[in-house]
């Protein structure tokens, strides 16, 4: 990962969006060690994907990150503010990459601040070029620890917001990797499939496409939406449902769904095998890198 | 909060303990937009009082960093360079203020780093010197969502850790207050009661003094275990035990220990009203003060 741009948000002023962007080096200290993003993992945020230098469903983004926000009763954030840091940053992205992203955070700010909370955005780029196509991927199962209902019963632990307190996911992560697969899909305390760390669920079974509902406490997909879009399109089904261990497993085909990775095949999930449909993964790829909003 | 005293770690060269710490501005910026304490709370820390220039209990939480680190994959801190570290800072605050804390951090650095991790130390005091004594608190019980036995069962989940991904700490002291309390007791799914966002629970039944054992994913406390020595000394009983909401309600007194409040005695926990034993609280208060290590 190569940080490539580097935009601070003056999110106290009020000031015109052009006037409350400031360029700072990508690789400059820009947050102090009280900045409640590092000491409380007390923020949200977004990763947009950028190609061309224009993000691919920034709208969704913002929705999402404002829905987060909410969840974390942060400040709302100025959408008209963010919409022009990001594009700002994308046009300056474009010139330098081909394909890029963008990491927009939101935090509650400095311990001693005025509230109005810090927030940034860092362009950047993989230091090399991914392989083309990605191969499919190894996948285990892994508890969340959570019943699949403790979003509406117990609201304080934030399941369904995108927050920078993701050490949970960075180590279920490493987890995978010791068992020698490169990602996870979460299953809820009594049964229900979720999601992935960084990533959303879509599978195939009986010829219809399914992915489970944000109700259980996961975050809506961006991704997973223009997948979904596109496969409506072409005439396929699908449908948001919940999902148990054992409908996975017995998929005809799965994906996990992000902004940065588009839709990337999955090979196995705890040794289960799945076929692989490459002309399908190869169809969304293109559908998505053609997006251009 | 008011920031005194930073210091910044060189975690890298290997250097010795007096050539690796750097002392900056308080205020001043020293993480980057990239450092992985403020883009995943993937980090540990632990907070330590000082009084009259002393680190308080010093060794014991710097044991717990270290299991911290190891939970979380992280390299193993160095003793001997974390001890002068906060040794130093602890000197220098001492020439500033009779009280203060010093929060000290290492996260797994910067996204792009060489995997040596960013530490820093920042000391610091209340902006307004606290109540004396202080007033007895109002506490709500909260869902933490897990079972008892994730710690064991799901390793990735971190519990036990004391991590930078706090937010749902945060949020549930926010709900606290929003019901009118001070703070939280988090219960786990299956009914065992654990600890509070940022202390350790000791109750007191039929006379003798029991803590939630660590083994239920929950910190072991420095406070309550400078609390038990010294009931201990007093001659009363003391005991680690798992304590259902039953027993935590029938209970004749209970307190909340952390570092910077020392036992805080709860008044009442959901409504449930408890005798607040003033003498004990306030010979507790000046045993912790007493410390002198």
């Amino acid at each position: 990962m190569e940080p490539l741009v580097l935009y601070v948000l003056d999110l106290a002023s009020g000031a015109a969006p052009d006037l409350a962007l400031r360029r700072v080096p990508a690789r400059e200290t820009v947050l102090t060690a009280t900045d409640l993003s590092a000491t409380r993992g007390d923020g949200v945020f977004e990763t947009v994907l950028v190609v061309d230098g224009t993000p691919q469903a920034l709208e969704e983004h913002l929705d999402r990150f404002a829905r987060s926000a909410a969840l974390l009763d942060l400040p709302d954030p100025r959408r008209d503010l963010w919409r022009h840091a990001v594009l700002t940053a994308a046009a300056e992205l474009g010139t330098l990459r081909p394909r890029a992203a963008i990491k927009f955070v939101l935090s509650r700010g400095d311990e001693a601040g005025d509230g109005a909370g810090t927030g940034w955005l860092l362009g950047f780029a993989p230091s090399a070029p991914p392989a083309a196509p990605p191969a499919p991927i190894d996948v285990v199962l892994l508890d969340r620890g959570y019943r699949h209902d403790v979003a509406q019963t117990s609201p304080w632990l934030l399941q369904g917001a995108k927050t920078l307190s993701y050490a949970v996911n960075m180590a279920a992560l490493r987890e995978a990797r010791r068992r020698g697969a490169q990602d996870v899909v979460f299953v809820s305390s009594d049964g229900f499939v979720l999601e992935g760390p960084t990533s959303t669920l879509i599978v195939r079974i009986d010829g219809g496409y399914l992915t489970p509902p944000p109700d259980l406490g996961i975050l809506p997909g961006t991704t997973q939406a223009d997948v979904f879009a596109a496969l409506r399109g072409w005439g396929e089904q699908v449908a948001t449902r919940r999902l148990t261990v054992p409908d996975l497993l017995g998929a005809d085909a799965v994906w996990l769904c992000s902004s940065t990775r588009g839709a990337a095949a999955v090979r196995s999930i705890d040794g289960t095998e799945f076929a692989v449909d490459d002309v399908l993964t190869e169809r969304l790829r293109d559908h998505l890198d053609a997006r251009r909003k």
